[in-house]
């Protein structure tokens, strides 16, 4: 009863719609000590090879192990495509090279070199040698592309059309073609130096008579991707004009692939992921990384952070003799320092996820900035009545009420003007706002609002 | 030349591959500004509706109002679809019942409910009275699925065929049909009572003779979707299962839509960026939002995090004495609170993703959390020793090093406990864990920071 890896009432973390279901990891888990490889592989038949990844990633390594082992030979490929880098690399490393190189010769070339990516050059080598000659080279030509571009996002595979055939003319090319991709949404039309200039829905196609131009069916949102082009650029393009896929070509504007929006969409969640990451100081870190693992990652961030306390504290020791004379202000003192800090993180998320979706650009970049001043300085008066009242009432000091008031409006002023300036430079600075924004803010709030409050309260009290 | 709207060098803030250019944008103004309706309806020609969505957000309210005037007749129903909803209101007021009417029934039936949804009710109204009846009625009918449900996200054109159907009759069906949907990727198989039973995608169709029975080519990807189920859910589905389209089914399970992954991936964005804001304490604030508007959207969180600020300070006044004796103690104070918010929000960040993708369940909690414990265990350990010696060499004084070094080991611990613990405990209570963890975690971190650090000098240096 008391599993140590479950918590009581765990299913009311899983009352979601979809996902695995905390029942299956619990059947799984006591097949695998059991050491039953009929009943595990009749549990693990009907799940998606999503949910297969999840399965994984919810067991300890032990288990995991053992579960490979014992459902080792039906292992697929689209199983390690799913599975988060930290435990793929493991897995990989558990299954035995014949079920190996089966699992990786059943996937598209995409995939392949999305899974070769993030591996290291033995693992790599490893499954490229389990590869049929031809597939190789197309996986290496992938890989010449440089990393995040859209060459490496592509997926080779394109059915195309000369620009002056019919419908009927395509219709019988694909009926005749064997090795149609799995999935695709678009013929494209290449002029005769295999250029694209254009492309036909297959909705389009199928509802048109058979001696329809094709060229009379293409769409206007078309548009081609250079394949050198940052893969967030490509989900930026696919997310603003609503892409379902898109040509990609090389630097002669010659066809060399095709992106589709699945692509693209994975791409912007680990966009958006990395950005709440980073804002938080964690780096690409998952939930199924090891302790070191995560030591090592966070570690560099928190010293950056006792850098910038350290600093607070020499702004704090200028004071010494004031706070030694009145202690009801190292009371009162993280007040301000922490409304400053909470506005502008604020300021500064509204200002980064907009240089993200490129609403925040130079042509509203002083707008904005104003409003945030003003925004500031109107919760900073609003804060100041209240905190004046706490601070006259709490130590009985009407002048301590003063100071700490008029901290409050000058930091969260500040703060509204940081929030916004440290990302806007960061960026033209050609530094990802999220890496170094929420430093450098909590930095500017920590010390204004230490040195005006202890300032003033020098200046007024003493 | 000195634009107070533009800043020196814009140009390098838009650098992008895609995205309105900055030049744009001031050409428009410019035009605006002449009153050149010719000018302006050239430069705008050639962009695509959410560019201009994104020019008509870029300019103030007045310059916004001229440049309708202006281009008013032209006005695409698209652009009104890619406003952000605070513009969208006001860009609406500000066209004319005609120029409105015309841009609305340009669109999509999902379209216009994504539209409606964020009006006010005389907003509602006049599009409304706008439409056509049978129009009217399909959106009416949409309506009445609860907000953010599956049953407002998809769309009622679906292109369906009986399960018995060939290949060639679909195309032939097709062919014969005036009002195919703009895009659509499967033909969906439904059974005599209109209940779907699979979908076969075009590319398919397209392969296979006209005589292959339909039902032979159905994918295994293969979901329904239930109406009433959250688009969150919907979202997930997509994402997890790489699904492109899916049937949308009413509470007997027959056909009412079809959700397709641009839709899925529209309203991942949207969740990502919630998730974002809300950690940061901003509810759902937009880069064009008014300055009071702003303020009235931060103020209740600033307060509430004055409240734990406030709470902060009274574990402070508890040792009032100590401090009045060691000043030291309020100097380096600061570092063991901001060193413990830092490491809390890290896991709690960690965390928040986890349970958002559903990575992190009751399968792992356990492990989750140990791992928590260990990492900010030996993090606390490392950075003990650093602060030590800095408290040490700063103050000559080897106790207070002691002191803070350990102050700095439980608060560590503590936050990477609650960073996990506080995120899990509110996911179990049905609350977003966005939107509250943060301020529970700094709270937890401020006030254990501040208590072991003042109450371990009181027992060692006094």
């Amino acid at each position: 009863m008391a599993d140590p890896e479950t918590l009581p009432e765990a299913e009311r973390l899983e009352d979601d719609a979809y996902a695995l279901s905390g029942e299956t990891v619990r059947a799984a888990r006591e097949a695998v000590e059991a050491g039953d490889a009929g009943a595990l592989t009749a549990l693990m038949a009907p799940l998606h090879p999503a949910d297969i990844a999840d399965l994984l990633e919810q067991l300890d390594e032990g288990a995991r192990h053992r579960l490979i082992d014992l459902y080792g030979h039906e292992f697929d490929g689209d199983i390690l495509s799913e599975l988060d880098d930290s435990i793929r690399e493991d897995v990989i490393a558990a299954l035995s090279p014949a079920v190996l190189g089966e699992a990786v010769r059943e996937l598209e070339s995409d995939d392949v070199v999305d899974l070769l990516e993030n591996l290291d050059a033995p693992q790599q080598a490893a499954i490229l040698e389990a590869l049929e000659r031809p597939e190789r080279l197309a996986i290496e030509r992938a890989l010449a592309f440089p990393e995040g571009s859209a060459g490496r996002l592509m997926q080779r595979e394109v059915v195309t059309a000369p620009e002056h055939w019919t419908v009927g003319e395509a219709i019988d090319f694909m009926r005749a073609s064997l090795d149609l991709p799995e999935q695709f949404y678009h013929i494209v039309l290449v002029d005769p130096r295999f250029r694209p200039v254009g492309h036909v829905t297959l909705g389009k196609v199928m509802a048109a008579d058979r001696v329809t131009r094709l060229a009379d069916l293409t769409e206007p949102s078309f548009r081609t991707i250079p394949a050198d082009q940052d893969e967030e650029d490509v989900a930026y393009a696919f997310n603003q004009y609503h892409l379902i896929s898109a040509p990609v070509v090389d630097a002669s504007d010659r066809l060399v692939g095709v992106i589709t929006i699945d692509d693209a969409m994975i791409v912007l969640a680990e966009e958006n992921a990395e950005d709440l990451l980073l804002l938080a100081g964690v780096g690409d870190e998952s939930i199924s990384d090891r302790t070191l693992e995560i030591v090592r990652r966070r570690f560099p961030w928190l010293l950056v952070n006792l850098g910038t306390a350290i600093l607070a504290s020499i702004v704090i020791s200028l004071f010494e003799d004031v706070l030694a004379a009145v202690v009801a202000l190292a009371v009162l003192m993280p007040i301000v320092a922490s409304m400053g800090g909470n506005a502008g993180t604020q300021s500064m998320t509204v200002a980064v996820r907009a240089l993200a979706t490129r609403d925040l650009t130079g042509s509203n970049a002083w707008r904005v900035i104003r409003r945030e001043v003003g925004a500031g300085l109107l919760n900073g008066l609003a804060f100041a009545v209240i905190v004046g009242i706490v601070g006259l009432i709490w130590f009985g000091m009407p002048l301590l009420g003063l100071v700490i008031a008029l901290a409050m409006v000058v930091n969260l002023v500040v703060a509204g003007l940081a929030g916004v300036l440290v990302p806007l430079a960061l960026d033209k600075a050609g530094i990802d706002p999220a890496l170094a924004s929420g430093t450098f803010v909590t930095t500017v709030t920590d010390v204004v609002g230490f040195f005006a409050f202890l300032g003033l309260a020098a200046v007024i009290l003493l």
